[in-house]
């Protein structure tokens, strides 16, 4: 199991990808992608729990029931969100139209949409645009199809990893878009992950829920949770390997593998969080059970105290104790010990003064903040970044 | 019940207030207010739930149990929290050297904290200031106590109502502090409200309760819980009333009147969040039970995606609709009407496309944001402010 290094070249076998600009977002830039496989995948989906669903979801939720997928088509741009009636039924035609003019089933065909809520989906945008999309799929077109599921991401969210199946290399890569209202369950956020290794349906649901579970509903932007949160992964079995279930030797190795593309989607999120300078991440041990550390890891990194001190250099250990404090998690305040990028700044509750060397505390671009409970054996890690000016220019005028 | 308009006239029969600069804020601005009552007052108190607690909120926890008090002495500029067992003697020490100097039984005196977590009390610094503090307690001079215990307050605040019983006219007033940390249960305040007004403990300390309810534990800044939140009420019975007890016919008409200073207070403290340009009140009604209308507005009141929205006068609605649909109260999407400063832009869940005259819905300094969920008929009321590039300079930089 190794990174396959140089993302742009990343290949799925069987997986054909495309970039346009369709001309939803004023600035001019790709707002259009489509993912093909050359034979129906093997496909399983989480989606937000956010009971106000955008139109796409509502579709997709139903079309997922079939486990079964051989395109998605995403625009960015729009989120098709709080669009009444009609915005069913023009997810339902891009559906349509894409399906025909790929020649397969509607069946097989997922809808996303991400972007502005509330404002009409302009169909007629997305069809014209679609022979020219089709005409563009590759095998080497992933990184183009990241690039136009972007709304305020800086940057194209890719990942790949390759792993050993019975004598077979098999590749898992992901594609991500997601840098603002990103909060758990889930965050704000696109994520399609592809493989060409076999695995019965069963399976690549449950690794999927364990994968996201570690990854995306441990990370949190701005507390705040969108409409149109997707995550999908389709196995298309072109590897040929001996299809994988969750009794499978090779079941672990692949959830594995699994596990460190949404971990890395999941961090590249964090560092792209909308203005932010850092990504942090978050680890609460020593808790008594699973949930405690979870609480308390998820307070710290909602705070929004802790989170401009980070960005300030400000070692505040009193507002990380707060958080903890008032997170629900079974704690005792004279237990916990604090650690920021491995200084510990507070032993049993209390400052050690090691806090004075701000400067020197932060002077790597990541932050690590560890607490440990000493009330039991049990960890959570939980990702996000800081919140700088920039976040609230970028959210003060972001329709305007 | 009316106003008493000039709040800086504001007496309450036998209190006497003052504020002096002890030197604990490096600014030299006053950080040092003391409360006092000719006689013991009955006394009731709500403290932060938070499990992290200052010391002088578990002395005080202590004292309440008698529901009697005569002083309070308030420092800011050091919150005392996270101070180990040295905290705890620290905030002893204040007690007892208070109480000596006033010549009272230290079981009367209450002792608070606000300011910077982590650091050592001045303990020296407040010995010392004492005489002068004491030789300056005046009935004029409430004004100065509310200024002693600001933070990053901007204005001191100061309410007060009268209130007529059995034919005579009694006075309730209250000093608040706090801008940041703001959050139920409690936000990050202080809070000491006199009244002459003799009253039951048992009758004080349900009204206290429930004017702290309506209003405190119904405010968010920042969604973040301090570790010194402290809400407190003495009725040292000067006016001569027959004590009202909760069944008293005067039970009702206290008790609005508390309710008024309370939610006034609260308001103020929106109105001077950390960064703040706009106070927002949120009323979330037609929800079938009380706790789905409270989830809701909670919900919209902590989105910093709503915050950012309002600050940069955009009625970007569609944040709204997000921040309701992942709020956990029982809603349907398609019921939905939102309304921005009485401006109808969301009905049955569609927008109505009135929210492009931004310009006009945000003249007034004031926003109202009320969602009708039209599935019921319980309210609940929020109060909050919107979330800007200065609440991030403050809190980068508070303690630096």
């Amino acid at each position: 199991m190794k990174n396959t290094g140089d993302e742009k070249t990343v290949q799925i076998p069987g997986f054909r990808f495309a970039g346009v600009s369709a001309g939803i977002k004023p600035s001019g830039e790709n707002d259009l992608a489509l993912v093909y496989s050359e034979r129906p995948a093997v496909t399983a989906g989480l989606f937000t729990t956010n009971r106000v669903k955008a139109a796409p979801v509502k579709l997709a939720l139903r079309r997922i029931a079939s486990r079964r997928g051989q395109a998605v088509i995403i625009n960015s741009g729009n989120a098709n969100a709080c669009t009444g009636r009609q915005g069913l039924r023009d997810a339902e035609e891009i559906n349509t139209v894409t399906a025909k003019e790929l020649g397969i089933s509607p069946g097989l065909v997922y809808v996303s949409s991400t972007g502005v809520i509330g404002t009409p989906l302009p169909v007629e945008k997305i069809r014209n645009a679609l022979p020219r999309l089709i005409k563009r799929l590759s095998p080497l077109s992933l990184n183009d199809a990241a690039s136009a599921i972007m709304t305020t991401d800086t940057f194209a969210k890719v990942c790949s990893r390759e792993v050993r199946i019975g004598g077979k290399t098999g590749t898992i890569a992901g594609i991500a878009k997601g840098s603002g209202m990103i909060c758990p369950r889930m965050a704000t956020m696109l994520c399609y992950i592809f493989t060409d290794i076999s695995v019965r349906p069963g399976a690549l649901d449950r690794s999927l829920r364990e994968a996201v579970n570690r990854s995306f509903n441990r990370l949190t932007v701005d507390n705040d949770m969108s409409t149109n949160d997707t995550v999908m992964i389709m196995a298309n079995g072109l590897l040929g390997n001996k299809p994988i279930t969750s009794r499978s030797a090779y079941y672990r190795r692949f959830s594995n593998a699994l596990n460190e593309v949404t971990y890395s989607l999941a961090k590249m999120i964090a560092r792209d969080g909308e203005g932010a300078t850092k990504p942090v991440e978050i680890t609460v041990r020593g808790a008594a059970k699973e949930s405690d550390a979870e609480k308390a890891a998820m307070a710290i990194a909602g705070s929004m105290l802790v989170k401009t001190a980070i960005y300030g250099k400000d070692p505040n250990w009193g507002r990380i104790m707060a958080a903890v404090g008032r997170s629900g998690a079974a704690i005792s305040e004279e237990k916990i010990d604090i650690y920021i990028n491995k200084v510990k700044v507070v032993s049993r509750g209390a400052g050690t003064g090691r806090d004075k060397s701000a400067g020197s505390i932060f002077k790597d671009g990541e932050v690590a903040i560890t607490v440990d409970l000493n009330a039991g054996r049990e960890t959570a890690r939980v990702l996000t970044c800081d919140l700088t000016e920039e976040y609230i220019r970028i959210n003060a005028h972001y329709r305007t």
